[in-house]
């Protein structure tokens, strides 16, 4: 299977985070499609993500619950697009499982986990429909959300 | 790759084209994946799909131009999601080229073409969001667009 070289990124509808982590990439990939392992580092704390489901393959099921600190819930179900073990994973909350369309499209996320010395150059880029819902995501926190996260994410693959 | 196995098919969601053509998978395959080959049978006449563009790949664009007999255009660009040669074919207009989330998500593809002596078992699902969705899709006359589109594919791959 041929896939599209993603990105090219585009600055005015896409959001990036790429950082050198000194985990590899085998323990990340474990780490983003464990259910068990995700539900340790996913969400910035105080926030704690309580459910995870994951049907690792195009079409699957890719389910989280995350829970605030006053017990408010924030679900979202997604499908994965593409699954490439220890290299790349793009999954989208555009479509429900089996492709069906969605209500409440947001955005593709494209992780990239390539080997860099024994890391990991880790690149995740979320893709939106405008500039506006980028605009929404970035004040919602995506540098900061995702970069602290991925920190949780180095200390828990650490302990695998 | 391991896909998930479509359907099940949610008759209040989608929509089903399901019938025996006598021509094998392998020239069903190429009307539907060549520009040249599509813009001769896509559309039920009176309309004609003037232009064609498919870039054959997870995330590669799949785009057409629609003319009716009084000249108005209908323009739609999605991008394929599953590419099995001879198989499956997956497409949605909830994703743009590079699984960018679209404006007006409508309906995802999946085409699927199996052997059927010298023939092809060829089957066409729809799958919508909600049910007023697949209600508006059935009223703009799917079974009998598809189905006339569907003869014209037939008639044209004999020719190849």
């Amino acid at each position: 299977m041929t896939y599209l070289n993603h990105p090219p990124i585009d600055p005015r509808l896409d959001l990036v985070l790429e950082r050198i982590v000194d985990v590899p990439p085998e323990l990340v990939w474990a780490a983003w499609t464990t259910p068990v392992h995700l539900k340790k580092w996913f969400t910035p704390a105080p926030w704690v993500t309580v459910d995870c489901e994951i049907d690792l393959r195009p079409g699957g099921i890719f389910r989280t619950v995350m829970r605030g600190p006053e017990g408010q819930e924030h679900h979202v179900a997604g499908c994965y697009l593409e699954v490439v073990k220890n290299e790349r994973l793009v999954w989208t909350d555009a479509l429900a499982p089996g492709y069906r369309p969605s209500e409440k499209p947001f955005f593709t996320a494209i992780i990239k986990f390539e080997p860099h010395g024994t890391g990991t150059k880790y690149t995740a880029i979320a893709i939106h429909k405008d500039e506006e819902t980028r605009k929404n995501h970035e004040q919602m926190g995506f540098h900061d959300g995702w970069g602290k996260a991925l920190d949780q994410l180095v200390a828990f693959a650490r302990t695998l």
